[in-house]
């Protein structure tokens, strides 16, 4: 049986607030690819470290996947240790070499001296392209074992992992097939969803149910094995039950993001939003426009951090926020009126809250958040209650605010 | 110097959606602690496996931690295999056996008959009692070296770190303390700064020096033992031989980020902001806005992707933008210049450019980029050319904007 190993490298990864994510996208692709990871190692820049830990891969491992430590410094020791754990020498490359320096010169700088390093590779090993950054990855075959090298970045290792392992480790070793369906929920916190999916789903031995949650965002991810053994039809018939019960709060069946959802909603309807948001502090609007193309159906937000700003640029009434402040109904419901009577917006949506810690009174606590809705002839304003720190209660509060468009965009109702 | 390894067991830390957050616990608790992790490995419940885990540990290592793998069932194995790392026999625990009776028996069920295995332990090693379930913890000490062995279940795990490791390690270690210092940078690439850092960093064999990087923020992170061997004195020396040469690229000596930096600066001359952004969509207002306390100093961002909130909200010329184009310098500048002149705040920045993937002409690539910024009778504009994905740009976008609102706030130039 296939068996993989991976090996995170880098001193970054013991500090606090440094997570080694790369071998959980792996262990990820690998699951769905069918070979199973046996062990995962994290190891500092320090080469004898990395060769004791080479070492001592499991003997059943014939996949040996290693990130990290490919860069141009002196502390990048990847490829001198694998090179020096299988008896390898390392020379110089000159096709990478040609690269690099095209890769700097497309940038109109000059190559510094150390990035040279990056060319050179253990003799008899492959060369990865690196569609993104400088460093190649390398690709090494010794005694059935294949080792990939590949740089330590998410976004340079991700691409090369697709476009360049996955099909070896197919041709290899003729990887299974599977089948998966990835809903996304919001509107339910995890333990009530779970509450009413276990029942369902635990009479489903073939399909492996994973479920991620934060706050405000719940993703269910069904895996079956897609072969003779009826895995695939378990998890057509999962799927549709699953659906079935828990419809109101899926707003994706297959792992879209909100914001692409709702981009994609306005982008059919040919509708144009705006948007108006205090305690979100422009999330809302990064978020939206995350998603590339958004130009087409997104206008732009007026981030009214200040007061002064509701009133001049979103045009709330003075006498509003003297009365009411500036997190409460009427508010929310003059920020969505007043931005998009100034534009051209089909609709608008609005957050006024207090995502903390400071700024709470005994009557509006931290975590409290007004959302307005401004659509055809209709003005809505709904009331919410979040908890958790800042960043979850500004999180929460665009999650909510573009669930409410999705629901008005399907014509639903945007509840109670 | 005292270093730790931390070892996970259990075979389900490899499927999806399993972390091992054991290790995440642990590295923050014993870098708080300082004693550096300076390795990690993640085994299954396999018993060979486990031994040559535990011969691979790096030999600095002085503190093995271990979790999981305690339980009363045949694959927990990591007892057997410390055991047999060790050359030590396993005995029964007549205490320990009390204990799981009681523990039964106050719940009115009968123990399993299974569950015995956990009065196991290795001759010459300390029990550590478990508060919250059935799986007592182990303490062992081998040739200097203390292997702490701990259950898998969080909520058993970390009270039991707390009450009876902490304490063990403060005994033994209390005395080790490390030091650090966390400077970041912006406004060169992380080669360059590694070649003109590096000459001089190599020079202090008792300090480390850890580069983290991504386009547009560079984090250098020298740690030293702050003992009688006097790297304490070294790290200072070194801070100050960098602080020298990179004066000009350093934000923050103390790992801050740079929207703290810009928000301590605005606090501290009592001075307002306001921005507005196009291409970064939110992104700046929303790095602004992640400080608490951010409403005392910045009032709001105009987040005007579409042309027309240009010019209603931001006011900017029809005929600026029908002349030059969006993405250009007199748009910036008329961006930066109409948002001050519409709000009281002290300065402004404004941001415009094509952060891809669509959007480019053959005279404006991907990653052009326009930032404008008013200040007291002053406009300035910069042309940057950034590289990377949407994500990377629209980053190094608000990253350069900060930077250089800093310099305006330090009454430095803002550059050629």
């Amino acid at each position: 049986m296939v068996k993989a190993h991976l090996i995170a490298v880098g001193s970054e990864l013991f500090l606090p607030g440094h997570e080694d994510s790369n071998s959980v996208f792996l262990r990820h692709r690998l699951f769905e690819l069918g070979i199973p990871v046996t062990g995962v190692s994290v190891v500092g820049d320090d080469e004898t470290a990395l060769v004791r830990v080479l070492e001592a891969v499991p003997r059943g491992a014939n996949v040996i996947i290693l990130t990290g430590g490919l860069g141009p410094t002196e502390d990048d020791v990847t490829k001198k240790a694998v090179a020096r754990c299988l008896h390898k020498s390392l020379r110089y490359d000159d096709k990478v070499q040609a690269q690099l320096e095209q890769f700097f010169a497309s940038r109109k700088r000059k190559m510094p001296e150390n990035n040279l390093r990056q060319a050179l590779i253990p003799v008899g090993s492959r060369v990865l392209d690196n569609a993104v950054g400088t460093a190649p990855g390398i690709l090494l075959e010794e005694r059935g074992c294949l080792y990939f090298l590949l740089p330590g970045p998410p976004r340079e290792m991700e691409p090369m992992f697709e476009a360049q392992v996955v099909p070896v480790l197919r041709q290899k070793y003729g990887a299974r097939r599977i089948v998966q369906r990835h809903f996304r929920l919001t509107g339910i916190p995890e333990s009530a969803a779970d509450q009413i999916a276990a029942p369902i789903y635990r009479r489903y031995a073939d399909v492996t149910t994973t479920i991620l949650s934060k706050p405000g965002d719940i993703q269910l991810i069904l895996t079956a094995a897609d072969d003779a053994g009826g895995g695939a039809a378990s998890l057509e018939r999962l799927s549709g039950e699953l659906a079935r019960v828990l419809q109101e709060y899926i707003y994706s069946p297959d792992g879209e993001p909100l914001e692409a959802v709702v981009g994609r909603l306005l982008a059919e309807r040919r509708m144009r939003l705006v948007a108006a948001e205090s305690c979100t502090g422009g999330l809302l609007a990064k978020r939206i426009t995350d998603v590339p193309g958004s130009s087409a159906y997104f206008l732009g937000s007026v981030v009214c951090y200040d007061n002064a700003l509701k009133q001049e640029l979103a045009g709330v009434p003075a006498e509003i926020l003297d009365r009411h402040g500036a997190v409460s109904s009427p508010t929310a419901s003059a920020l969505a009126a007043g931005i998009r009577r100034r534009t051209v917006a089909d609709l608008s949506v609005a957050i006024t809250g207090i995502a903390g810690p400071g700024g709470a009174t005994p009557d509006k606590p931290v975590g409290l958040v007004y959302i307005g809705l401004s659509y055809a002839d209709k003005l809505a304003v709904k009331k919410f209650q979040f908890y958790g720190d800042r960043e979850r209660i500004r999180f929460q509060a665009t999650q909510m605010a573009m669930e409410l468009l999705r629901r008005v965009l399907l014509a639903r109702p945007v509840g109670d």
